[in-house]
């Protein structure tokens, strides 16, 4: 390997891409630029049309994509003066699970005009959520066959992964499924644009299309009792082919080169999604070492040289994360996301005055007048579901809770007991984990929550009693791409190998304090009551709430 | 009596006393004047001293109350222009329970110079919430002894009552129990200083000091068994001489004449309490139509031809509010401070904003939001506890509960949750008052709510199910004073048909919508499921929290 190397990491995210240069010898940051999506997340108007979108969903446009490549990458090869001779590999995480129909030659429905009027010819994000039924359905006939991958999953498939969300399209416009030669997910769809190959990546294969290292798909038996017409799913639109995680998916086309202004035939890494790129980036690549990505929602990621079936996490797959590692997945749904509801929702004009006074962000507001609290002084326990709960208990149709408020509550209390209750969250999670044999013995965090708040993040250590550690980077996604650009081009032998000489962590570190730890302790025995009796089915006032909302808003 | 008989209605609130000059023959409101009390609720350092006060201290100053005498008095004279010689009688109403020691001829103790730097020795206000320990122990007592008193009292005597705030000057401050030749209800002393005749009235005797029309008060072993010096506190330091309502008490003296500018000799009626006197002037003397005074807690009061025992109530007492008929007191700690809270602590910029731009207040602008959802549309519902519950789980300890918030969430759907919470409370009250034996076939709104919220005014006609009337007077305690003074000046012959000549309903009036009363039906059992969850022993997480709240805070 030359001695000035480099590789470019591009992250896929909800709103944006980003590229990210880095020096592969050292893991330096060299120059990042972001390319915001045109047309965005997709949730009210179909673009260049009048057709509404139903609610809970979000589409995309794959020329987003493109855009990209086209313009993110020539900026950080125009900011960093890096000779792009000298790149050696490009890499690329996804949002997931984020599909899209195309044709044989990978030309997306949603491109060609007979498909353009038409929702489901369209991307689909991850975060579209309305293939609820078809997932519903899909478990209650999974446990009734006794499907063994179910429990690989927490006990239920999400709708926002890749079977519910084919089975909406065929249950909703059966010829957008017929039209479609391959349904791909989009990380992998970008790879086959940057090479011209098709290649599947382990990750979203095992963590969103329910495939298995040993077991491969479900069986056609499996798909045929969803709908006969999917039968042929696999065989005819997807691919058994699965490629591991670092390997070299192909060399760019000389179209692709030149969208952004690389050489042709430069490695591209087979994809792989954004919070698992995030694990190799902070600097973990062994068993004991949690990693969560911090922002809008948490991400919990950590390996274990075992298959352990753990009730209620996200998934768990072999090679997913690390190779030779068991990667396990967990999340909450709503973190970042609530103090934005927060922010927006219940701040008196005395505190917004207050922070443009002092010309600091409310954000940093409430910090400081959080921090001045100590824990238990508020009264307050909140159930952190305004976004529902992803793990452990997988339900949706779970709301948010605030008990113990009096006259005397103020803001900056409330502010806290949401914090704490994602803390908590948190501990649920990983208590998980250590109970079902996945050890959890330190954190690393990552993402864009553990730089804004230095409070949020000595709770969580005070809360699970564990110390944590911050990596490095500030782009988990794109830095874990560049990595496996890195291996896939030769410049190491092994993702193990790379991390060592590339990520790295912060020097600031949280250790919980005893006094704090304990008085946590009571406080977590009641988020665990409240958790059970309302999520569990002691009281399912959330699910009743929720459906006369809904029956109410239909004017039934 | 005359063409032209006027009355003086007095009521002496909270914060200030308001005099009211009404016509006798017509319930006309000829003039009112207001003056605040100098020193306000004294909960922070005693007046003219560095002296600090505990916590859940709440003290007034008896000179505040003359003061009102001098000046609001001879203002609703001024304004009216009316002849003091055809002023016939004055009444009186008071917070209750607001008492205060004395000297034999009246004296307040805290007026000496030797008793001023005592908080003991001062007026101890309805909300002084420091006897809570000397209110458990009598309870426990009680309970223990069998004492049939309790029933009557909804099973527990409140810490805001006669007995606990006496017996906390004993066991804090003996020599000023020892000083005080008599203690007496802010009430009576008021009279007394008017008629130089010390005359206790039946209603604060029967809700406030445990006194019974058959029984009297408990027996010398009860007190004794209190604490052995209180054995005499009825003969030695009370009364068993107790007065009606609407009796005269007798007449001005020349000095308090001169203070108010009225001719001596005129009638003075029997004092009573604020809530009580509200009900005539809410036009109600029969039973079937509840009275709820609607401010910054509602007061329930309906009336029964007989006996009955109503679990959780505040209590009952024979011609305690309508001579002739069983006088029912409920109420609901938190009502109107709920939304003050919800104002001060969630209210966000924009929205202030919203409203100032209108010109309008945050008030309306919310009432006016709230107005435009349907019920059931939030997927919100909360528990109306923010200051514990008095009926009818009779809690102090109780806190507030929201369930339902989603990213979603909006402020005035926060709003709307909290007045709903209130009026499900109020069913919770009417519904014990039913199943009891007590009728209750409408509703008449009182206080100041019902001027200010009419979604308010609809939505506890949609909960409860029950039409909602509103008392033309906007001054319930001083037009019922009045009232009373009409029949102890002669003016009317009883306070019934007083209450049909001079009380009127306005025009408007509330009636429930079915289709809004059967979403309504369905949240209020989601709202009785929480109710019994958190406040019959499910989940005393409340009490946990209040705890470790204040094991927090003491440092321990």
């Amino acid at each position: 390997m030359r001695d000035s190397n480099y590789v470019i990491g591009i992250d896929f995210g909800t709103e944006s891409g980003r590229a990210l240069l880095v020096e592969v010898a050292t893991g330096r940051e060299v120059a990042t630029a972001v390319h915001p999506y045109a047309n965005g997340v997709i949730d009210d108007v179909l673009p260049g049309s009048q057709i509404r979108l139903e609610p809970d969903w979000a589409l995309q446009d794959p020329n987003d994509y493109i855009e990209v490549l086209k313009q993110a990458v020539p900026a950080v090869l125009r900011e960093s003066g890096v000779d792009p001779a000298d790149v050696i590999g490009i890499g690329v995480d996804f949002t997931a699970c984020t599909i899209l129909p195309v044709k044989r030659d990978g030309t997306p429905l949603c491109f060609l005009p007979e498909f353009r009027d038409r929702p489901h010819a369209w991307v689909k994000l991850w975060k579209h959520h309305a293939a609820q039924p078809e997932a519903t359905r899909l478990n209650a006939i999974a446990a009734r066959d006794g499907y063994d991958f179910l429990p690989r999953y927490g006990g239920k498939i999400s709708s926002e992964w890749f079977v519910p969300k084919v089975w909406q399209i065929m249950d909703e416009d059966p010829a957008i499924y017929a039209a479609a030669d391959r349904i791909i997910e989009a990380a992998d769809w970008i790879t086959w644009q940057m090479t011209g190959v098709e290649k599947r990546n382990l990750t979203t294969a095992g963590y969103k299309s329910i495939w298995h290292k040993r077991d491969g798909y479900p069986p056609p038996a499996f798909f045929r009792a969803l709908d006969p017409r999917l039968e042929t799913l696999v065989t005819e639109k997807m691919s058994t082919d699965v490629y591991e995680l670092s390997e070299k998916a192909g060399g760019l086309t000389a179209e692709a080169a030149a969208w952004m202004g690389l050489r042709p035939g430069t490695a591209v890494a087979v994809a792989t999604a954004d919070a698992h790129a995030a694990v190799p980036a902070a600097g973990v690549s062994e068993v004991g070492r949690m990693v969560i990505i911090m922002g809008t929602s948490n991400c919990h990621m950590v390996l274990s040289e075992e298959e352990h079936i753990v009730p209620g996490m996200c998934g768990y797959v072999e090679d997913g994360i690390i190779p030779g590692f068991f990667g396990y997945e967990a999340g909450q749904a709503c973190v970042g996301d609530h103090f934005a509801w927060f922010m927006e929702n219940c701040v008196p004009v005395a505190y917004t005055a207050e922070a443009e006074s002092r010309g600091i962000s409310l954000h940093d507001l409430f910090e400081e007048k959080a921090s001045t609290l100590r824990p238990g002084e508020s009264g307050l326990v909140a159930l952190d579901w305004w976004n529902g709960n992803r793990s452990v208990l997988v339900d949706v149709d779970l709301t948010g809770v605030i008990v113990g408020m009096t006259l005397a509550t103020r803001p900056e209390e409330i502010y806290r007991a949401l914090i704490e209750a994602t803390a908590y969250g948190t501990r649920v999670i990983i208590d998980a984990f250590v109970d079902h044999g996945v050890r959890v013995d330190e954190i690393v965090a990552t993402g864009g929550l553990p730089d804004r708040n230095k409070l949020l993040m000595q709770i969580y250590a005070d809360v699970t009693g564990r110390p944590i550690k911050v990596a490095g980077t500030r782009q988990g996604g794109a830095f874990g791409s560049a990595m496996h650009a890195a291996v896939a081009a030769g410049g190491y032998a092994t993702l193990r190998e790379a991390t060592h000489a590339m990520a790295r962590l912060r020097d600031e570190q949280y250790e919980p304090t005893p006094a704090a730890s304990a008085v946590y302790d009571q406080l977590f025995a009641e988020y665990l009551r409240l958790h059970d009796y309302f999520g569990r089915g002691g009281n399912d006032v959330m699910k009743r709430l929720k459906g006369l909302k809904a029956k109410v808003l239909s004017g039934e």
